[in-house]
Formats: structure tokens, sequence, C-alpha cells
């Protein structure tokens, strides 16, 4: 018998989700030796968790319609992560295998063959002597997330200067390293001066604090010309300035707004009537439409960065499955700092 | 000696500019005999001036930049028009030519050489046999911007749904007609119900007035599946309306936002953090970026529509200079229908 616990979703937060009401751990027991699988199930033990601010969007009104799935009352939550197969009456997904994908929010989980198509072997992670927790983040989603913003929406050229807010996030950190690599000059924006001191150090020309100085003056010293490129993962008051200190033709890769996900009201954003006379082009992207066109590319590209020191990648790993409500609900305080992720066994 | 009227922008508007306190008429005596023109320089007379959105501004603080000129206290107004040349010392520019573009808005404007050369000869305005107003709407700026904003930036698919805002206005008028041409589904918004009644006799599918009925409802009702077009003319409300019923990967033409020219602090917009999600598209535009390399197309397909009958142009046309504030202010406040324009004098 084994201890499994897992993190279940139990009510609708109306704005920060509170660990124990709305998200909880529960824990029962689980005699692995006696699980009964049906042909092409699998069961898994979760080895990394991944903590992403969107999984905040899916703790909403089921009538609501979006991109990934609300959650269900109830229901054990799931997000990106690695698990390894312990069992398996699957055909390919053998035991030992590492899989990628959707992972429930547990430490075993029993997988039935309609959901196994849709996880991806990831054994290169065994070989590769990476951090297996990269493999959520840099070399995951978030990696991702970064690279096809940046490439596909940002159009960036050499010389541009960009804006990253939310820099030191598991975006914003690879975004900027990205831009520095092709010329750019980065700025980034941080809610902590820690943080910032780690990002001028890795890739970024120049930081701000938000919170502790005036963004419009920061913007007006920092991009005296304006930005060409603004990479938006906050959204509100930070839009607001984007398009304030705009360049002509500018583009704005809207990733996401996390200042936004725990707001009973939305903040609402004043200066678009700029949108058209500086020609703003402000484009909403989600990775998953670009998953099967970009994942090789992507996954050689940043393996060989990482392998040949060009690029970083600062994480905020916690140890234990009971970490992970908690490590969730802290990236919207600024308390993590680096790609969020829970190591839930050793591999 | 003949009169000379002219618009004069007299004072900062800090909200809807005041005819008699920010825009004056003033008139002089002009003795066209005796006016000495210097070697290239002609004098022309307006037969029609246009009163456009964007001229609202072109009254602002001079430190902000845009990218067109803010007008200085005192000076003669100016916009595009069609005009005479009447006396000439200009090699190309003889009496009698048509010219269009940036005119001063006066009966008659002594024009230097070094402005001439922004001038266009516009002398198949003799031969068309067209309306000489249609030079300054549906053939000149607004149909243009009509044409780039749907054809550029919209990327029409036939099937797709498209919303037009301040649909029987200059630009949207066109916009409807070219999208009904190309097999959308066209739903317009106005502010008055006699302009929806003719909209739906001219290329629209469905029509409401927000001024009178819930946005939110008629979206809803009129585009049960979402819009996959938003042609943005207002801004504030209709946009948070726009996002709200915008399906995944809609286009957002960002043309301009004439709800908000006039305000003393822009109405706040809520809803942008659906942009990511439902991969929104917006791309602000402004027509002088593609006049160059558009107006053959344009101007042949555009003609031959008007004259094959495939495409109406509704005016607002008032008689006489000293009509001109009172149509320009008229725009904002749904007085005028259809393109506002000034019928100066007779060819």
């Amino acid at each position: 018998m084994v201890k499994n616990t897992k993190v279940v979703y139990k009510k609708l937060p109306p704005a920060l989700p509170a660990v124990g009401e709305h998200i909880a751990l529960e824990t029962s027991e689980l005699d692995i030796d006696n699980v009964k699988l049906d042909d092409g199930d699998i069961l898994i033990k979760s080895l990394v968790l991944s903590a992403d601010p969107f999984l905040r969007a899916r703790m909403r009104e089921p009538s609501i319609k979006s991109y990934a799935p609300a959650y269900e009352i109830g229901q054990t939550m799931d997000g990106y992560g690695v698990a390894v197969v312990v069992k398996s009456a699957h055909s390919v997904f053998k035991e030992g295998h590492y899989v990628y994908g959707g992972i429930p929010f547990a430490e075993y989980s029993h997988i039935p063959k309609s959901y196994v198509s849709s996880l991806l072997l990831r054994d290169e992670a065994k070989r590769d002597q990476l951090p297996l927790t990269y493999y959520v983040g840099i070399l995951g989603m978030p990696g991702m997330t970064a690279y096809v913003g940046f490439y596909k929406y940002a159009k960036p050229k050499k010389g541009d200067t960009i804006w990253v807010s939310a820099a030191s996030g598991a975006v914003g950190q690879v975004v900027g390293q990205l831009a520095k690599a092709e010329g750019l000059f980065v700025i980034g924006s941080v809610g902590d001066d820690q943080k910032g001191e780690y990002l001028l150090k890795n890739g970024f020309d120049a930081v701000f604090n938000y919170k502790t100085s005036d963004m419009d003056e920061q913007l007006t010293k920092l991009a005296p010309n304006g930005i060409d490129i603004y990479y938006e993962n906050v959204g509100g008051k930070h839009l607001d300035a984007a398009i304030a200190h705009a360049k002509n033709h500018a583009r704005f890769a809207m990733c996401g707004m996390i200042s936004q996900y725990n707001l009973e009201n939305p903040e609402p954003v004043y200066n678009l009537s700029w949108i058209p006379a500086k020609r703003i082009q402000m484009d909403g992207f989600v990775v998953l439409d670009h998953e099967e066109t970009i994942a090789d590319e992507f996954t050689t590209k940043m393996t060989k960065m990482i392998k040949d020191g060009k690029i970083h990648f600062k994480e905020h790993v916690a140890i234990g499955i009971e970490k992970l409500p908690e490590t969730l609900v802290g990236l919207f305080s600024s308390a993590t700092f680096g790609k969020a992720v829970v190591q839930v066994a050793e591999q």
C-alpha cells in the first residue's frame, strides 16, 4: 500500500483561490499490486507537476467556454507534468517510460486507454541529463509559449526595443534571453528587486520594479524613443503603459494577463484609442495552436541553447505534492521566483 | 473683389468643439486679379471640402505626436478636398485643373510651390460624371480606408460574420457593402433607426440601434455563434461587446474610435483579458501607409463598382463653407447621416 495524495478542486474561487477552501489536498491509500488495468490503460507515478497561471482560468463557471476546459467541482485537478509508467496494459507506453502531457495532480493516477493517446512519450528526459523540471518549463509549454510569441507574433528585428512584463516568470525570462540573442534591447518589469538583479545578469539590458517605481517614468527613461515590441503577460496598467510608450507599428504579443485572473471585476484599460493612430498590432495567441508545427524546431533549438549555456532558466522548485496548492496560488502574488514547479517524486 | 470665408482654429477644445469658440468663420475680401503668384504657386478655389473624424485628433496639444500634424491656434484649418486652379504660375497645375489633397478650409487659397507638390491632379473628376463629393468620400480617403481595413486587415472569408460599427458612416457603409459582395453575413450598428433602415436596403443583413437596444442582447441574437470580424470605428462599450462576442481567431480591423475623440477622459474597456484565450488579432491601421501601393487597384475597382450600381454611397452634403464647422461637430453626435461633406462652390 502506498499513500496517494491528490489536489482536488473544491469550490469556485471568486478572487484569489484559498488553499483548503477552493483547492484542497486529499489523501487515500493505493494498493499498486492489485490495481486492475483494462486493455490499454496505464498506472503512472507523477514526477514533476507544473504550476501555471492558465490553470486559474480553468477554475471558472463551466458555461464559459475557453480553450482549456473548466475544472469540475470535486475533480482532481490536472496540468502539465512528467510521470513514469509504473504498471501498463498498453502496447506502447510500457513500465518505466516517461510520459508528458496533462497529468492529474496526484501522486499516482490510473489513466484510461482513451486518455493515454493524449500523452507523449518523453524518454529523452532520461538521456538529456537536464533537470526533469525543464520538461514542463523551458522545454515545455512555457518555453514554447515564449518561443512562439516572440518569433511568430512579435516579429523581432535586430535593434528593436522590447518590453517584457512579468519578466522573471516562466515565459518572460525565456523571451528576454531570446530577444537578447537576436540583438534587441531588452527591458523587463518585475515586482521584486531580487528578480530584477537576476535578470540583469541573464540577458536583460534594463529592469524596473513596477511596484516601487513609476512605470511611465521608467519607460520614458529606458525607452526614450518608445518600444517596438511589448510582450504582454500582465494586463491592466501594464497594458496602458505599453500603449502609451509604443512606437508606431509596435507589435504586442498578447500571451496572458496575470494581473487580471484573480479580480472579481477586471481592471479598466484606457489608452486603446491610440491603437489606430499608432498602428499597433495586438495578437492574442495560445501555444496549443502551434505545438504540432513548431515542436521539433523548438525542442532542437532550445535544447542546444541550454546545453551550450546560451540560455538559463530560473526555477522555483517546491518539493512534495503537498506544496502544489500554495505554489499555484503563489504565482499571483510574486511569491514565486522563476518557473514554479513541484517535484513530486525523484526519478 | 470676391468674398473669401475661411474656417479658423481658435482654441484647443477640451471636449466637443464649439462653433464660434474653438472653430470659427472669418471672412475677408480677395482681389483675384491682383494676387501675385511666385514661380510655382497656384491660386485655388475650393469646390468640396470633407468633414472627417480624424480632424478632431488634429485639435490637440502640439506636443502630442501623431500621424496627422496638430493644428496651430489661429491657423486656417485644412482637410481633404477638391479645388479648381483659378490662377497659376506652375508648370503642370494650370488654370482649370482639378486638384485633390489637403486643401485649406477657405473659399480661395494661395498655395505656395512647396505645397503644390503634395496635391494630386484629379481631372478625371470632370470626365467620370460622378458627384464631385465622391472624390473625398467613396473614392477618397474614407473609401480607401474601408477598402484597406477590410481586405488587408480583416482577412475576410466567405461565410464569415462581420460586425461594422458606425455602420452608416463614410467608412462603415462601404465596408458593409464590400463584405456583402464577398459573401459575408453583415451586421451594422447605428445610433438612429432611419440609418438602420437605409442600411438594410444597402448590403447589410442585420442592423441594430445601440442607443435604443442592448448591444449584448442584439449580438447574441444576430450572431449566435459569435463574430469573425469586428470593424472598429467607435471604441469604448462597442469594443468591449466585440471582444465578448468574438469567436476564436477573430480579426479586429481597428480603424478609429469616434466615441472617444471628444471625451475629457477616455472610456474604460474591461474585456481585454479575453484577447489571448480567444486569439483575437487587433490591427490598428492608417490608410496613409497604403495609399501608394493600393491607390490604382482601389480607384479602378471602386469606380467600376459604383458605375455598375454594385455599391451605393450615402452622403450628407451641406452647401456653403459657412456650414463646415457645424458639419464637422455634427459627426460626433449622429447629426450627420452618411459621409459628411461641404459643397463650397459649383464646378
